[in-house]
């Protein structure tokens, strides 16, 4: 096995060695040869608060304990203040049991779902979207242009199951030019809410991070990114109309379309440094 | 305006040039220049069977009707002998009232929700990926790879609100060499259920028809394809282990990374007929 390409201040990423995570399929090509390729695994995940059944994921499940806590977290089932006692896996059964206290809050989510446009299947419980009426990121954070161009290709060097399996969402938590933590899975849905879970165990200030994902801003995205506390989200995909909205009602800076130098910014533009050197004249 | 560039067998293709489907946004370009892009609409659709709310649905929304009615049916809270009284659109509350003769059946679906790896928010209510164990589909239909060619450079060729703001996915329903129906959402879900709605309400028969999508080919989209009866299911995104686990168990054929004169069959081979002329030696 070659050396895994990685980042120096990377502390989480896929184990791309890790063959329960994918499987060899064969089948046919276009002129009728075989052919052997990977397929990324999809797993049922099913997620329990103080004992009650609130969700099931199709996940790739390599980090179910970050997924179902930060699931709870991005639906506000969970808030950063409780105290969570016990986050117990069960690989078999498929299911996350997270105890916690949730200082007197009713954990009454999960009455009315909004399915959203995410990958990997958004669901927002009723009132998370209204929630956002009270956040405004702090305006404070800047970005420059020439980390976005450095975070790209440092992100594109990593060892991945993208390049393994193809089929999968990357996501990736930022801190200036600096990777500091990776995700992937069937859905950017679940890359982001798994982030959310190990920000959320370790303590991760998010107010001067930026959070780098390869799918698009839709409303569901930009909804968990507001909710993580997260001022910058940046994109290699496009946007929809609702995202940018709440994006710009946040004041969360939201960046699509970022590939090489190019990028496009339609919210909180007021955090952009523009330190990037300009294209050579031909 | 230009005319639309449409296909002669096509008889449902997004409007274009609705100007209630987009908006224009004004943002900033990589070297701090004002942008202007065309952002596509989500809003919320909620959907009721006989006057219980089922779930609510992020789209489009240009396809309601066909939307709100293929969605129940991929669940299979509706089935295709089912009598339909009534599917009533209100544009305003952003609401589908089902009405319909379950023959019996109690519309208790909805209890248990599986969320799964689709875009746009996959969401199985329990028991439909068990009801695929009776199911397998016509073995007698072919496809050819020479209409493979050809339906992928006549899609190329549609209008599509896909080239006009990004961030959408299609589906179009084939026969043959022929597009019959074309449709697009912020997820392939969407699209999916709502080409279902439609085959629904139009009688069309799925037995000879091919499933054309943008989007991966997760359990998901192989489930819904499954229960709508299509035999054959063909996307430019890559697989899941368990997209393909469940086509070769129904006798789905499965083709993925279909690109140009490209792809890779992974289930249900024995419908593929290689009628396409290899490439000239250089």
């Amino acid at each position: 096995m070659t050396a895994p390409k990685t980042h120096p201040s990377l502390r989480l990423a896929p184990n791309v060695s890790d063959p329960s995570l994918y499987q060899a399929i064969t089948g046919l090509d276009q002129d009728g040869q075989p052919l052997t390729l990977y397929a990324i695994n999809e797993r049922m995940l099913t997620v329990f608060l103080n004992g009650r059944e609130v969700v099931t994921v199709m996940t790739v499940g390599d980090n179910a304990r970050y997924l179902g806590l930060g699931f709870l977290l991005n639906q506000r089932m969970l808030e950063p203040g409780d105290t969570v006692h016990s986050v117990d896996y069960d690989p078999d059964d498929g299911t996350i049991m997270v105890r916690a206290d949730l200082a007197g809050r009713a954990d009454t989510g999960g009455k009315r779902r909004i399915h959203t446009s995410g990958c990997a299947v958004g669901t927002l419980f009723g009132g998370v979207m209204e929630s956002l009426d009270d956040i405004r990121l702090d305006p404070a954070p800047r970005l420059r242009t020439t980390w976005l161009r450095g975070l790209g290709r440092a992100i594109d060097g990593l060892d991945s199951l993208h390049l393994k399996t193809g089929s999968i969402h990357r996501c990736v938590l930022c801190q200036e030019d600096r990777l500091l933590a990776y995700l992937e899975d069937v859905g950017r849905h679940n890359a982001i809410d798994a982030l959310a879970g190990y920000m959320f165990l370790h303590g991760i200030d998010p107010k001067d991070k930026i959070l780098y994902t390869t799918g698009r801003l839709t409303s569901e995205v930009v909804i968990k990114t507001v909710i993580m506390g997260v001022p910058i989200l940046v994109s290699r995909g496009g946007f929809t109309a609702l995202g940018v909205e709440l994006a710009q009602k946040t004041d969360l800076t939201l960046i699509g379309r970022c590939r090489g130098r190019y990028f496009q910014a339609l919210a909180g533009q007021h955090r952009l440094v523009f330190d990037a050197p300009p294209p050579r004249e031909p």
